[in-house]
């Protein structure tokens, strides 16, 4: 039998480990070991392994602690071989960090112990090496404060109670008058570490351990501990990581940029984050640590020549100041700065990916402290991937793996240039609910927002929140903004659907319609005064931003037709007009999943129409005004039509309750009354009766259709006279007719035989033809769960998984903002179900659904037309589900068709 | 081979076809055929098989007519053998009656000819032999309308043709300026014949078919014919009938009660249908026809002669003139009377169960029409059932089987007296919400319900509809009437929990609370007019009607008894207060399923500590208003735990969304505002800011107690702190805490965990423990879909179908009244999904609840507290579905033990 091999060595060009060993040595680990093979140096140091962690849970510190000492003792010696130092030397003294690693990334979740090694003999150490005396001390008080809080369990474990060190820091700054702990010099920082210490003693009737092998070994067990404290099980238990896996402890030597002159501290990218150009670039400052970098006390210079040049020119600051102040690394080391040019490229290559590095020079020796695939934005994930595909880096297959869709969102809406936010006052945040900017004058009602813009003004609708009535005047809106509702309120999934900016639910707005002002913070802005919104980031700026129109570069195009070549289910739009269908259709659109119908009902006088019909007393007269209504649903349908040429395009019939058209105010009541000539007592009453206390579960959908059967009548008429038409004139067209909220089969059956006749009938009329299918919108559990029977007549199923979530979960997407934010924040729930399908619960129902209409009818069209068809992860599982389709908004289609095709490749 | 045998024939105590042989002969077919082996006189005649059927359809008319030629004309002898008659004879002519006769019974979906063999001579005869010109005209004209409409077809096949016949009809009566059909004389009839006979040439191209083996030809075809009219179709799909089934064609003598005054025609009883006795009963007619008894033309007399002397004494006549004027059969026709005594006993006895008789005495001549199982009240039911089985006819199993369980709420409820009934006035009539009787006077609004109850006044409340706020004079009143709302709408469900009358949704009342006035078809009733409901029925009666407790009678607990030999499921009761338990309890509940602790907040004081914990500002004033309503809670569950000692209590956490607590009313926001101290404006807006769009999909159930923990933890320590108190006092307590509205697991855990934690603060504050469950309703489709995860901590579930059938169908209880009728009416739904649970879309949630949770958790308690725990077809698929208890309202306990016994026999 083998020994079993608890600790592995690294440094120096060498390693014990390797990139494959993450379950052994964790993913840190395994990186480091890695990073010295390939020949990029690193602080030396060792792991000691996962395996190790769980001995420890089973047979306790003490029998781990033996079988361990002597490895981790040689392993010890190793670093301070290879730095040339001491543990505890007052000359050159050691000092190392102690982290965690385990096989998952688990950020912040468990311990970590930095500047371990430090005791009365290594600060002097310390203060010889860097002469900063300051810096020496700091570094002990902050590695005792650390050490107490985390190995020796002083950190307090309910919120209510303070940290002892911190109570004894704020106490000092009061005694001294100061505010900032930076106000406080050495000899304060030194008392700090005596008081800290005693602090140590009250605590726990232990000295502070001065001994730095009592350190680590502390440390390590610490780290170990930390494996199974409160928040790393919660951890794991929601994202599914298996407790039994263990972490792994990495002990490395610190290495400090602020050793003087020769020393220096930066961060670099192998590519720009920003724009994905191939250019190497970061920052650097010379006697520094790694914090100073980013702190901004100091002013960060350049890392290249090239870099720090137009740096200089954006700033505005000439090369002569350039070279004396702020010279490169490239200029003030020219060695150092050629081994991280090679080490950065090396890395790149090895990791295939644009990377993030932290590096320190330490007394002219150059250290890389970390590597990791650098955060970028869409247009440069979008511009690295195609690059690094035709550099031959990557293949098609990982260029599109390596997207994150929703990021595309970015570069399909508008956004402020630079120049004007470096200058914007931000008044008000709410939800960004539909992303972009806009700006624009404010405007209170609908019918103002679109007289203005008929003026050519741009305006901003602001309402407390949008209803149904406020459709036109938002369509001709730059921007919406609302005091109330959440991110999936009638404000947010409209402008969504429209591409529209949307800031929602900004609560410090107190919105008075009658005079027409919207006050924020005491401040009071008036109709007519500019504002802007970010509808990315839900920011309401003051006055009026430029805007500019995304650029769609060549790579973008070429990652989207790599897409379609992965892809195997289709992307669709929800679109009810034809220029939200030629929007979609530029975006890539194969088809309409969705066209609600309802929305052609407000306008003008197809409102009256509607209304009348609503008003009617019987069949008669709501036939009488039905036929007003048919010749303009015919033209929308006309349109919708010519702009799909070729493409299916599913008409849902009309599907939200009667309530929604009629008019609530006592004015527009009586006007109704007038013109119709009928008593306004009669329309109110009517108003009054179409009232209903959860609407949502309410007289709609197709319960309209087969309590009215002319209502449906009159929109198959509508539909295939309209196709007839455009037919006759050489367009393709396929019409899938789509009946709402069909909960059992004889309902659909009722819907499907009016359908039909309708059809029948207008083909005898015309003596023409059209193809069409007659489906259903599966959002009603109950539909889901009796699909097989439901599969028996219907020839398609759309998921309606907005009103599907709402059913299942029993939540009102109205409502949900009372309690929905709370449950997030307390992780009952752990993404908004409403924004990201909940796969556990809703996605059964969904999963169900398919296999049993398949049953039935195998050949069974099925896809998505809830929120969630544009949704990344959503995507996915309709992917695995089966789907043929998915369908989202106009501006969402790119993202989907990247997510299908990830989808497929995985 | 054998021929196969096609015609069976009967009669004079012989049949070649028996009991056993229903699939062959069809069920009335049968039946007859046995009737005759058991020797009961039947008119002999003849029974084509349901095969001979199945092979028209597959050979034709023509092939089948040849095959059946020879044994029809063969069954056609026989039977004018033994009635002594011919067919077309103007002498003695035979008459005869095809109906059809499936396996299963299809009521009124096939078609019967009567009077077949009339023509002009068989009329010569039928005049002859009745002396009656006129009813042998009626019976020829009826001849030939009947089999034009049914085997010509001039029968219309769509609603807005008119019956050629009807309007020969009309125009003859509008002609001789006469209304009704008995004012045609027999010469009318007979030119009516005539007239008839054109209109079948007319209408068909072809002469009336006066032979009569030609009109039994179409008649036997026109029969097989309507196993497969749409409408017999239509029921076997809905009914779950195979197609491949067939029809008998039963072919019978016509015989006639109208021949004299040796004729007669009756129907009879074996016993009393009303009160169960047994006692043989029924009336008759001398020289009469069928319809002459039920059409009250005249005076029906009583066959018995003891029944005959009460009804005489009920009716106030002297024995003289009954004997003279009323005889009954016993002494008209004793012979006849004897044998038709013997023969009902012994048709009892055959068919083991009372039987409904229908007799015609043609020429002194006894013959049994028709016998089957008598309909009978719920008194009647219970009665004859536990005699049956004491008389040995029946056995215990069978007497259970025997009984529907909704019959047994007439005896559960108080009635109306017969004699108050009879010179009641209805005014108007809505549903029949919750049964039994009421009287009172007239109140508008519930606290002067109240108000009126402490005067010792009766009261019926009467609103447009009832919301919480009502419930304290709901409670006090005697009745309930509300103008809106269904049979699940507030007041009806709130009725029926306290086993109080209600009739909702009664449209024709205009209500005005100003005026404090209802206005029914023009006529007005103040406050304080005497009005009575009949929950029953829905009649709203005027003035104040006497009204009857029930008399439980001994065969009731008899049948209890048995009912609990045999089930398998514990029935429990739905019961917020003390009263309700110990109700509940009388009636044989075995705990309680659902106590609702909302219901608690409204009295008084409550209601004000309620609105004091909604309207405070923080956690710390929700807590100071929670501790006044803690001891109010404790001592309510003290109350309960007392009444159900020894049982289960099953209590649900706070329900329903808050702003059922709040005043909306202006002034009531004043009063509490200035109660509280605070500024009514601040009043208004938190009462605002409640307001739902959908509240049943809103902040409610256990989502309350997640956002307000402290909420949860005052109820489960007024509860554990209950149940240790009367654990002191020897009360035997078993508290199960319930956790409404649960969708996920993770918040099931966060209310497990408070509940918990609170009850170990009790138990260590007191030194006492109690046993005690923590569960959940699962009524949220998720939480079925999930309840493999629920079941990992919750340790019963209670299926909420109330809000399970909502939230599965998408259909709002408090909405469905503007659609749920025209779906039921258009067969779009078999049931009100409220009344009777739709075992095919929700149930297959309740199943998979039941089965996912218990593997996860094999002893998991299972039930039901949903409207269904106390409807019949709901309980049985609660036992199958292997539920442990149904819970239901106090007065439907005795309902549900029988369903779950009779559910456990089958």
């Amino acid at each position: 039998m083998t020994e079993t091999k608890r600790v592995y060595l690294f440094g120096n060009g060498h390693a014990e480990g390797k990139a494959e060993m993450k379950n052994l040595l964790g993913g840190k680990g395994a990186n480091l070991a890695e990073m010295n093979l390939i020949g990029v140096p690193v602080p030396p140091g060792f792991t000691i392994t996962t395996d190790a962690c769980i001995e420890y849970t089973k047979i306790g510190r003490e029998k781990l602690r033996q079988l361990l000492t002597d490895d981790v003792k040689a392993a010890v010696k190793h670093v301070e071989n290879l730095m040339g130092m001491q543990f505890g030397s007052n000359e050159n003294p050691l000092l190392v960090s102690v982290r965690s690693g385990a096989r998952a990334s688990m950020p912040g979740m468990m311990d970590t112990i930095l500047n371990l090694g430090m005791n009365d003999n290594a600060v002097q150490g310390i203060i010889k090496k860097t002469h900063n005396e300051r810096f020496a001390w700091d570094s002990y008080r902050r590695f005792v404060q650390m050490y107490g809080d985390v190995v020796l369990g002083l950190k307090p474990q309910n919120k209510e109670e303070e940290d002892p060190f911190e109570v004894i820091i704020d106490q000092m700054k009061a005694e001294k008058g100061v505010k900032n702990d930076l106000e406080l010099n050495s000899e304060d920082l030194k008392k700090l570490v005596s008081l800290f210490k005693k602090a140590v003693k009250d605590n726990t009737g232990h000295d502070f351990p001065d001994d730095p092998w009592e350190q680590l070994w502390g440390a390590i067990f610490a780290v170990f501990d930390s494996w199974n404290n409160d928040r790393a099980i919660y951890y794991r238990q929601i994202n599914g990581i298996p407790h039994e896996w263990g972490t792994a402890v990495n002990v490395q030597a610190m290495v400090f940029g602020n050793m003087g002159d020769t020393s220096a501290t930066g961060v670099a990218f192998t590519r720009d984050a920003a724009t994905g150009e191939k250019i190497f670039n970061g920052e650097y400052l010379i006697n520094a640590q790694g914090e100073d970098v980013v702190a901004g006390i100091r002013t960060p210079q350049q890392i290249t020549k090239e870099g720090s040049k137009r740096w200089a020119k954006l700033a505005g600051i000439s090369e002569e100041e350039r070279a004396a102040k702020y010279p490169s690394l490239e200029e003030t080391m020219p060695d150092v700065y050629k081994e991280l040019y090679e080490i950065q490229h090396k890395l790149e290559q090895h990791a295939r990916d644009m990377q993030d590095i932290e590096f320190t020079i330490q007394e002219g020796k150059l250290w890389l402290l970390q590597t990791r695939n650098g955060k970028r934005t869409g247009f440069a994930m979008v511009k690295i991937a195609v690059d690094m595909l035709n550099e031959g880096l990557i293949d098609e297959k990982t260029a599109l793996l390596r997207m994150e869709p929703n990021k595309l969102d970015e570069l399909l809406h508008p956004v402020f240039s630079k120049a004007a936010l470096a200058n914007a006052n931000v008044i008000a945040k709410g939800l960004p609910a539909s992303p972009g900017a806009a700006t624009g004058q404010i405007v209170f009602f609908a019918d103002d927002a679109e007289a203005w813009a008929k003026q050519d003004k741009q305006v901003i609708l602001v309402r407390i929140e949008t209803s149904p009535e406020d459709l036109r005047g938002m369509n001709v809106a730059k921007g919406i903004l609302t005091a109330r509702g959440g991110m999936t309120s009638h404000a947010a999934v409209v402008a969504r659907g429209m591409g529209k900016c949307c800031v929602s639910g900004a609560g410090n707005l107190v919105i008075n319609y009658k005079a027409r002002t919207m006050t924020v913070d005491g401040k009071t802005y008036k109709e007519g005064d500019w504002i802007s919104l970010n509808g990315s980031t839900g920011q309401v700026l003051e006055g009026k931003l430029e805007t500019q129109d995304p650029e769609l570069s060549g790579e973008f195009a070429t990652l989207m037709a790599l897409a379609d070549k992965y892809t195997k289910m289709k992307v669709r739009t929800n679109a009810d007009t034809p220029n939200d269908a030629k929007v979609a259709r530029n975006f890539g659109a194969e088809g309409i999943g969705l066209c609600r119908t309802e929305h052609m009902f407000f306008d003008g006088n197809r409102i009256k129409a509607m209304r009348e019909m609503i008003l009617a007393d019987d069949e008669t007269g709501r036939r009488k005004a039905l036929d007003k209504l048919l010749p303009m649903q015919r033209s929308d349908f006309e349109g919708i039509f010519t702009a799909m040429d070729g493409f299916p395009v599913t008409i849902r019939l009309l599907d939200p309750p009667l309530h929604e058209f009629v008019p609530h105010e006592e004015a527009a009541q009586a006007e109704i009354a007038k013109e119709l000539g009928i008593d306004v007592k009669k329309v109110k009453e009517r108003v009054d009766s179409l009232h209903e206390f959860n609407p949502m579960l309410g007289h709609r959908g197709c319960r309209l259709g087969n309590t009215y059967p002319e209502i449906t009548e009159m929109q198959a008429r509508a539909i295939i006279e309209a196709a007839i038409n455009v037919q006759k004139k050489g367009v393709k067209v396929l019409p899938e007719i789509m009946v709402p909220l069909v909960g059992t089969l004889a309902e659909f059956k009722l819907q499907e035989s009016i359908i039909r006749e309708t059809a029948e009938a207008v083909f005898k009329e015309t003596g023409q033809k059209v193809d069409y299918l007659v489906g259903t919108m599966i959002e009603i559990p109950r539909a889901a769960l009796t699909a097989d029977q439901i599969a028996e007549n219907a020839e398609f199923f759309s998921f309606g998984t907005n009103d599907l979530t709402q059913m299942t979960f029993g939540y009102s997407r109205d409502d949900a903002g009372t309690f929905l934010p709370i449950y997030l924040k307390k992780n009952l729930l752990k993404n908004d179900p409403f924004q990201v399908l909940d796969q556990e619960g809703v996605g059964q129902l969904v999963e169900m659904g398919t296999k049993r209409g398949r049953s039935t009818r195998p050949n069974l069209k099925v896809g998505i037309c809830g929120e969630h068809g544009g949704e990344p992860n959503s995507v996915e599982f309709c992917h695995r589900v089966g789907m043929n389709y998915v369908s989202c908004s106009p501006y969402r289609v790119p993202i989907a068709r990247l997510a299908a095709a990830m989808a497929a490749i995985r």
